[in-house]
């Protein structure tokens, strides 16, 4: 009987999960597979598992029993509760010892949470983010494994196996760190992939609507851009989408809904941003713009009330429009990147992760749906300088900042005098603005908070860490220019 | 003894307690005092409270008894566990009926808890905002009381009384709504205060470094400013403060340092508004702005290897360029309380509040830091139409708007041409424009999303609610075009 023991087992059989499944047992495993319903473990067993190396269970005690020790056993169901809900099904009959990893979009403080709980009862969770789709989960995704360190020597070869490889052969997966270090690098890299769209969106707008390029003519550009600096899934993706007709010969772009949908992990990107008092205004830009796309009833409202005011401005200059919106494009995504990869490093850094920044780049180079050549480059300059603050510290990103930076200017300006909505190139650009900027005018608030509400300020000419507040009007006496304590 | 009994009793002698005890007092009222260290109370009886109408207390079962039946006992506390404390301490003396006001900063969501705890226990609890710093405390402040509907008639007359007079003489203080919508109404009037203070910030930036004005020429400005639709109380204290000069006559606005605090409430509402998908884009760009400011290190860092890139672009035309950015910073200023009062609708709509929104609107017209003319138009826009779904759907944010948006999309134009950060304004004329503009791009997000995550899309020729699948690869075989049920 020991010899028909599974090497992994995997709750949840719906597609990410089959084919998850599908993808471990090709690269030589033996998979125990159980589901809430057994029909749909019949469906599975009988149908694509088919004639190979599967053992499907309808009783929980007897798929644990099925696996052989320390078991590792793979959720890839909803996230929340009943991750919960199957923990505590399968925690009376698994051994100390034994690994439990979620290959759900859960939270972060989840996973943290559920690491410590169970590491107290011998087991060791593993919270990892999975990204690729279905597509990517049968044929190689990118992994970002975290929690237990105990768990890594196990599960981490597997993962490694059955994950995409980038050009260069190396396996998109990797250990990101302790507790929920794996769910909350995949939730900045849903974030930036919420940012990366946006950005295309608004190219593809400017191109559309003040530059009146046809569907083909867009996609012939994207086509192009994808042999460039901006090679990425997204970008090949958006090629085809332009090209793409129905079965009437009508491209089907024109016929879809501007209503975006979401489904939390950009917010959630946003919202610990705001808790780590990192900027993250591209991501929070088309987050937001998602929102509001969504709510359609009121801008048919407000698009009847004002009417369009479009007025094409012209851009300067006989070149290609194009090769401006394609360096705007780039520049914002520079931004967008540095934003993001400031926050991994704010939360790895408050949470003791120990998050290697150059291997985050290095496994989204491949399987993941923001995949692209750029995040290569990142991984370089992670590399040779792996306390880098911020991405635009690095001399590359300065190069090509510098190089695109008229353009940039240039295309959010037209748009806005246009009035063409370009939400998250205008606020990458005024982040890069207000970076590099020697000052910023935060003299004023700090003036102002301290003349309404005595919240001091510090000074230019005092060292940090010297507070002061000033008698503004006059009244109120001996409290002028206090120097306060921290 | 029963006509020694107070008529209300206030825990917490912090100096905003202590000012809103003597303007309670001064109303006519009698006013038992508690502070946790006793010394501050005999501070207090023995100083600011002298000869007046007071009774103080080192001991909560006595300073309970001292006041007449139902009890009002507003908390002037630190936000957060003290006020959980302190009516833990309370409760064993509290009889069926009493009511406990908490006036600091909580966030809603602890209200609205409280609210539900108290009232089971036959306790009416009140979460109130109350804005006006110091000042406002003492002299009159806004106050937005919300919470146990019992509450109202015994806590609203003293409100209205010590609550700050708008110029018509109607009182700064209204019933808010249920549970914890008056904190809720606070904290989006503190986001919409760092919008205000981010808007004149940039104001200050463009005249200081684009057009080289002094710090008495903005002075002036500023002060003619608040002469017309920008009147306020931030506009005028920014006045005052451009033309502050310390003990050796410099302008001390330029030896405040650029690093902003915070403290939270901007925040809540951005999480709120990402929680209740309404963009609130300027101020969350408010709050990244004084995160930025806050990174000093970083700041510098960047600004010593990009060096500054500003090159002044010329504002066309001969007119005043100060009179384009008053009309940029007001037209981003109906923005702003547009899309914060867009957020209080939806929470009360959410949670059954009842907020009236009118009642709010003016309220703030008086006693509280972003105090203004212009809340009396929003107002009137909210009283000719109680269900306006965002202000700039009404007919005199439209004729603002439209006069205005000519400057509005020049100045922000210009400064991201000469490369001045300008992100407030950028941010609420891009939600402008995606906001009125027909169609957004939004379509392609749609496309993309269905590309590689089957996530579907509704179609234009098609009702809403309809989700269509598209086989976008051509493999993949039956699914193409299907329609899904919601």
């Amino acid at each position: 009987m020991n010899s028909n023991l599974s090497n992994i087992g995997l709750i949840g059989l719906a597609v990410m999960g089959e084919n998850l499944a599908l993808n471990i047992e090709r690269n030589g495993y033996r998979v125990s597979v159980y589901n809430r319903s057994g029909e749909t473990v019949d469906r599975f067993i009988n149908g694509r598992a088919k004639g190979k190396n599967f053992q499907g269970f309808k009783n929980i005690e007897e798929f644990v029993a099925s696996i052989e020790r320390p078991r590792k056993i793979i959720l890839m169901i909803k996230a929340g509760g009943p991750v919960d809900a199957v923990i505590q099904q399968l925690l009376p009959y698994l051994e100390k010892g034994d690994i439990i990893m979620d290959g759900g979009n859960s939270n972060y403080t989840d996973s943290e949470r559920r690491v410590e709980e169970l590491y107290e009862r011998g087991i060791y969770f593993v919270g990892s983010g999975i990204s690729g789709g279905e597509e990517g989960a049968l044929n190689g995704p990118s992994i970002m494994p975290g929690g237990a360190a105990e768990a890594k020597e196990h599960i981490l070869p597997i993962l490694e196996k059955i994950s995409a490889k980038a050009k260069d052969g190396t396996p998109c997966c990797a250990w990101i760190g302790g507790g929920g270090a794996g769910h909350f690098v995949k939730m900045v890299h849903n974030g930036i992939e919420y940012g990366d769209m946006q950005i295309i969106s608004e190219a593809y707008f400017i191109m559309k609507k003040l530059l009146n390029y046809s569907n083909d003519r867009m996609a012939d550009i994207f086509g192009e851009w994808n042999k460039g600096k901006l090679e990425s899934y997204l970008v090949e993706i958006t090629e085809q989408i332009l090209r793409f007709r129905d079965k009437d010969g009508n491209h089907l772009i024109d016929y879809i809904l501007d209503a975006a949908g979401q489904k939390g992990t950009g917010k959630w990107s946003v919202i610990n941003s705001l808790e780590f008092g990192i900027p993250l205004n591209l991501i929070s830009t088309a987050v937001y713009e998602r929102s509001l796309s969504a709510l359609k009833d009121l801008r048919e409202k407000a698009a009847a009330l004002y009417n369009p005011f479009l007025v094409p401005e012209p851009f300067k200059g006989s070149g290609n429009p194009e090769h401006k919106i394609e360096n705007a494009m780039y520049a914002s995504k520079l931004v967008s990147y540095a934003q993001g990869f400031q926050l991994i490093k704010a939360a790895s850094n408050e949470h003791n992760w120990g998050i290697d920044l150059a291997a985050v780049a290095r496994i989204w180079r491949g399987g993941c749906i923001i995949r692209s050549a750029f995040l290569g480059e990142i991984s370089n300059a992670l590399t040779r300088n792996p306390d880098l603050e911020n991405l635009l510290l690095d001399e590359f990103f300065k190069k090509e900042i510098e190089q695109a930076l008229d353009d940039w200017r240039e295309v959010v300006s037209v748009c806005i005098i246009s009035g063409l909505p370009i939400p998250a190139c205008s606020s990458s650009i005024n982040y890069f603005h207000s970076l590099t900027t020697k000052v910023l005018p935060a003299n004023m608030l700090q003036a102002q908070r301290d003349f309404f509400g005595a919240h001091t300020f510090e000074r230019t000419d005092r060292p940090r860490g010297e507070f002061y507040h000033e008698n503004w009007t006059g009244e109120g006496g001996t409290t002028a220019s206090t120097v306060y304590a921290v």
